[in-house]
């Protein structure tokens, strides 16, 4: 069993963690708990409860409708990374609940927001193993669903303490959308391609971590250099988490996944390894898929073993620890506390999950 | 012509105020210049032009697709209402276009944001004579371009004087997106219907006037009971403007209205006229396009004569005008002044208009 892993998930998983992990490293002790021990022994786990439970009362509607896929949205909720990074970024500084919780919840309900919209573009069934929004209900209810969760978010950025929270989001937002709409178009030439990646990457992740931590820092009322090392250190972090999402379509299994394996093969998402494995050679099956608007099953899991093979997947998952060292780098300026491990520790998960 | 009228705009628009308009009541000269002289005569023109600007300028963005749908969008924009009414009832108080620009312009935002995303849902083709934006490029542009100006109107809030506005317009969304998922759904019993009715005309119109009102009055730094007295004064405002919205769709003639008459009957949308009309008496018409899911357009046509003859339309107009006069009166707190005048003028122009 690889050192870093906290949970097995079976044999695709474990054959993933063989790539991400460099086995026998350094142990960090908190992590043996996953990102639940990160958070608890930053003890940050009961206030991580109180966004819980402010989510699922916000969700609440007038409209039985809203209500219950607001509920359904807010319980596919996943692990509150977002949320998690706003208060971790106020304890660093001069840390009061009432003044983080509400930028916390701010950002897992754009979060959520943006999800629910993203799988109506895309017309995803699934998301983290739970039918979407407009798969459950219809596409009306997904777009009002979603309007739904940013008039929350803005809501909730009323009670911020700060407006220069409401102006980090209100920012990320606008580069998500945009985003949205600037697919990665070229897998060539590799500069092009990169370019494209991380332009999307950033705003589809890095943009909305890089403001919680930005949120949580206001809120801790940190200076304006520890604003800009903790957005930076959200920045990296994000598109980090992004690029190992991305390598898990290709190494990950569907059921820890929740939506097959090769989804973004399959549906012509140009990602990190797939630039990386065509720029380091080329075959017949690479070759099929990208020119293919609907490959087969045996072209796409062929094609999976090419990415690896051409060692797209090793390079992408270098290109994400060199961002994870660089993320932490940008803590320098703090004083070791629990809040600043804990940081440090979400960094090392970041690269090491299997979900 | 009528006494009140603007400008004339074809046979089916006299008829219109045919029914809407006491002839030979008293006069009041603002408003034979219609809108354009109402602001003009409280000196909020060259400010309303700030705002359009700040509007452009906003919808400019790094995505060349978003700059071009926000600016159709913009420029689609109509006759700048909600902004007005927030410049004016900060005239009110103690204005400076500085702390109001913001509010002002973030109804605007708002509006445009959930008119594109509710021409999404009812997949209008056009919208004051201008394709939407849904049908100029597709759903997933409509989609992401309402959630732009979502997100504008929030980076607009943030530089807002005040958070109490932020919660004001947060709210307001809330419910305009509870009630477009809340149709009218029974055109019996009247109580019911109206119920339904009022409900969905409050979410779908009203509670934005009553924001836009109440964010002007707090940028102008008005007390809670100059904030309250606005507020109600935007909401019936609001109800009546949308009441009147509803019986044009049976009076009004497509080339003034920018889509076809008779839309709502087309679209088994139950609105104030029908209600009236089936509560007033029955005919075979207007039980063949109640029961109908498709009428044609003779049955569409014998409709609007029945609603028409049935006393409908002009019981629908009385409604409308008891809630101007109710409007008016929630003004008697304020000293006379110019934008005192062009509220009461704008209230009158609401049930006048033909547009």
């Amino acid at each position: 069993m690889a050192v870093y892993r906290t949970h097995t998930t079976g044999p695709e998983a474990e054959h993933a963690l063989g790539l991400l992990v460099p086995h026998g490293t350094q142990q960090l002790p908190s992590q043996t708990a996953g990102v639940a021990g990160i958070f608890h022994m930053a003890g940050i786990t009961d206030d991580l409860l109180a966004v819980e439970q402010l989510l699922l009362e916000r969700s609440r509607s007038r409209s039985a409708l809203i209500s219950a896929a607001s509920a359904h949205t807010v319980r596919s909720g996943g692990k509150r990374l977002r949320a998690a990074l706003a208060l971790l970024a106020a304890r660093l500084g001069n840390y009061r609940l009432e003044w983080v919780i509400h930028p916390a919840a701010s950002a897992e309900l754009i979060h959520a927001a943006s999800l629910v919209h993203d799988d109506l573009v895309d017309q995803a069934a699934r998301r983290r193993g739970r039918v979407t929004v407009h798969t459950r209900w219809d596409n009306d209810v997904a777009l009002m669903v979603g309007d739904y969760f940013f008039a929350l978010a803005a809501g909730e950025m009323a009670l911020s303490p700060d407006p220069r929270i409401i102006t980090f989001y209100a920012q990320a937002v606008q580069t998500i959308v945009e985003g949205e709409l600037s697919p990665v178009t070229h897998i060539t030439p590799l500069e092009t391609a990169l370019a494209q990646y991380y332009y999307k990457t950033g705003a589809k992740t890095a943009v909305l971590f890089e403001a919680a931590c930005k949120a949580g820092m206001v809120a801790g009322q940190g200076s304006e250099a520890e604003i800009t090392a903790l957005g930076r250190y959200g920045h990296d972090l994000g598109t980090a988490f992004q690029i190992v999402d991305d390598v898990l379509d290709f190494v990950g299994d569907e059921h820890t996944l929740g939506k097959p394996a090769g989804n973004d093969l399959r549906q012509g998402t140009i990602t990190l390894p797939l630039i990386y494995a065509v720029a380091a050679g080329s075959s017949p099956e690479l070759h099929a898929i990208i020119e293919q608007s609907q490959p087969d099953e045996t072209t796409v899991r062929q094609a999976i073993e090419e990415v690896i093979a051409l060692g797209g997947v090793n390079r992408a998952m270098e290109e994400a620890r060199r961002l994870i060292v660089r993320a932490i780098d940008h803590l320098a300026i703090f004083p070791p506390s629990a809040a600043h491990r804990a940081l440090i520790d979400l960094a090392h998960f970041v690269i090491e999950r299997d979900i």
